[in-house]
């Protein structure tokens, strides 16, 4: 990584998902100087068990159609930096951004598309149990689970599309759920309904995890066929996330109620020279692999006229 | 396409571009019935000669891409009709549509994905020579001027990604722009400016077009290397385009000072049951498949929320 260290680029991409690969092919295009930081490539869309909505492709898994931008960006001049940005500072017209292993990098614009983080259940055994039978993937974990049998915790698409994977390798998949009807798309609510190997539990939390080596049983709130605890090899917590903001806080980016970057039509942030795009911002109701790379589009077209200006 | 006939839809997208196909996806996985209406499949992107910045995809013709767009979208369930409506009207809380042969269609929402229409130079000999060597389409066209002499008029993208196109085929490619500089992509002005095929002139009108069966001369509204017309065998017209927004004009739905459709964040109309989506809309500044494309998802899932409400 030393060829990147104290570097200034035009810009620097932070988050390396479907909006910051998206924008890093603008940029590009744009003849923009950048560098993207992220610390997972992909972002959340890798995770996405198979993406059957993105225009233009037949149905896929989200780390391949990931696997697409990252090359495509790369193809077009892209510098990508595995790695963790541990802060990020004004400096004169300029931003500082600090990677964990120290390393400094100068950006004269920044786009922030950080996207947003798993939530947890925030209940006993969670932390204990993860990596040991409770996972936030099913992507990446359902093969592992083969002939088991799972609880998938969460009522929107990611909950229904995990549980549907799952139905692949497990004998039996509780989907669990605190409302008494989900909220995912009409089209995976009626697959799951379809598939005789998932079971589904409304209207209950899931309060406890137990287990030795490895997770033995989800205690519930409420009795369901007259168990107060399910005997589960496996737990997929799939029930939403929290935009990643802690990095913008300092910077003074303006943040809505629900933390989100608040951002204009053309991705700009209330700071001049930072934009945002994707997940993390106010903008996408209809959080989407599509809709975060039009964003991340929107905010290199935006960048590239800021920096013209300057 | 007698089954079409007085059928009643959920939803009836007008347009079978980048944002109406979308739409139309997103409208599949929503469960919603719906036809999509559209003169051309494919819509202006289906010009494109070369698309570069759709993420995940490595380069491709743009005729291709819409073509895989269209086939998603059937495989999904999409109805498609090729066709031309030629008029719309509020019938009580539905909107009957009626194509060309008189067919008429209900629907109970719609999403306008119309696009834009190519501009036309509007000077002598235009109309005349439509198809005798006057043309809009690169991709259409280009591989019928093999060795020949042709010429583009335009400054922005589709002119300059046209006249790089032509240089595949031509001997000699003018590229006539009326401003002293081009406000394309940098990316394709550097490669036009390296492209030794490609001869600009600048600062330039065309102010008439003769010929006898096919078109042989562009006059200029000043020299050029001392000549006052220069001969040509082709002429590609790449100067933008406007709204296609006659049909809403009936309904009342709201347009900017630009005859753009005004939507909101969520693609909404001022009329409930109205959506719009792609270049047709006042929202897509940066016009691009990616963008239209992210519309449409967005259309789509408004107006699913709008039929589960209704």
């Amino acid at each position: 990584m030393a060829e990147h260290k104290n570097q200034i680029y035009d810009l620097v991409i932070i988050g390396a998902g479907a909006a910051g690969l998206a924008a890093a092919i603008y940029a590009s295009r744009y003849k923009i100087n950048h560098l993207v930081i992220g610390q997972k490539v992909g972002g959340l869309a890798g995770w996405a068990p198979l993406i059957e909505n993105y225009p233009g492709y037949q149905p896929l898994p989200g780390q391949e159609l990931m696997k697409r931008f990252l090359e495509q960006a790369k193809s077009l001049g892209s510098n990508i930096l595995e790695g963790e940005v541990i802060e990020m500072k004004k400096s004169r017209n300029n931003f500082l951004v600090t990677i964990r292993n120290q390393q400094k990098i100068i950006g004269r614009s920044l786009i922030f598309a950080t996207g947003t983080e798993r939530q947890k259940l925030n209940v006993p055994g969670e932390d204990e149990f993860w990596g040991r039978g409770v996972t936030y993937c099913a992507t990446c974990d359902a093969p592992l689970y083969k002939g088991k049998i799972v609880a998938v915790v969460g009522g929107g698409d990611s909950a229904l599309t995990s549980a549907l994977l799952l139905t692949e390798y497990a004998k039996k998949v509780y989907l669990i759920h605190r409302r008494d009807q989900f909220r995912g798309q009409v089209v995976w609510q009626e697959r799951a309904m379809a598939n005789s190997k998932i079971e589904k539990v409304l209207s209950t939390n899931i309060i406890e995890i137990k287990g030795e080596e490895m997770v033995q049983q989800i205690v519930l709130d409420k009795p369901y066929q007259g168990l107060s605890s399910l005997e589960v090899n496996g737990l997929f917590v799939e029930i939403g996330s929290t935009p990643s903001v802690y990095l913008v806080k300092n910077l003074g980016v303006a943040l809505d109620e629900k933390q989100y970057i608040i951002v204009d039509n053309n991705c700009r942030t209330n700071l001049s020279g930072v934009f945002a795009a994707g997940d993390v911002t106010n903008q996408t109701h209809l959080k989407q692999i599509l809709t975060a790379a039009s964003q991340g589009a929107v905010a290199a077209y935006s960048c590239y006229h800021y920096l013209t200006k300057k």
